[in-house]
């Protein structure tokens, strides 16, 4: 557990408009934050919420609503942490997120949409509302993996 | 990025009260789970906050808010992937994260409440609150970490 235990910007950074990629400080930093938010939120999404949507287990409203919530709230940031230069180390990223920047932010903000809907959805304490937002959500999560990621 | 595309309970498992180290299909996934929490939790309070609290970067009281959200809602996270099990593979925690058990729940539990403490005072918007909280928080993370950790 690497935690970050200096800070990341210096003075004259803050003073200015402040790139992405700078609020890591190094690339591989950013690599290896943005793998451990979808790591989480794949735990929560497929791992937990799955289960239920998918009928293998009780639908829990409270813990659905839980789950969501916080899928929503992870959703939002790792695309800061793609930013010019984070091509490397051990990333599952394909070139092309950074070649095909419209397309990357177009099918991210799809999934953010989803997710937004999805936590409307566990909310309604209803198991079909969460299966039919469930498969949605699980369909652009793919949409964007399968064009920018190797697995 | 490595997603769980499967479920993770049987339903007989959900039949019965489901033990913590069930909600992962095997011990390396919960050691990824919790090491994945807490990275995405050390980047967000020593990487975003820190620089804050330690006036390096101006004090932006919506940004603090929603970082200090963020980390008090990861703080929850981690501790059900401790179960019995879990001491495998890459792994900082050591041994007595299992032997003493009342004492690591007791640290954990502090650092929680500091969190919490934490999130209210960067919706306070001053910037001395956050200091204080920040280092309070700082402090219980660090008696956890020197008791059970090897880093």
């Amino acid at each position: 557990m690497n935690f970050v235990r200096t800070g990341l910007l210096s003075i004259t950074m803050a003073a200015c408009a402040l790139p992405a990629a700078a609020q890591f400080r190094k690339p591989e930093d950013a690599v290896k934050y943005r793998q451990s938010v979808m790591s989480v939120m794949g735990t929560h999404f497929y791992g937990r919420l799955g289960p239920m949507a998918n009928g293998r287990v009780a639908f829990d409203g409270h813990a659905a609503a839980e789950h969501a919530d916080l899928i929503a709230a992870l959703s939002k940031l790792p695309f800061v942490a793609f930013g010019p230069g984070t091509d490397v180390g051990k990333t599952d990223a394909k070139p092309n997120v950074w070649t095909e920047s419209a397309k990357f932010k177009d099918l991210s903000e799809k999934m953010q949409a989803k997710v937004t809907e999805l936590a409307v959805a566990a909310k309604t304490g209803n198991a079909d509302n969460l299966k039919v937002a469930y498969r949605a959500t699980a369909d652009a999560c793919k949409a964007c993996h399968d064009a920018f990621t190797t697995q």
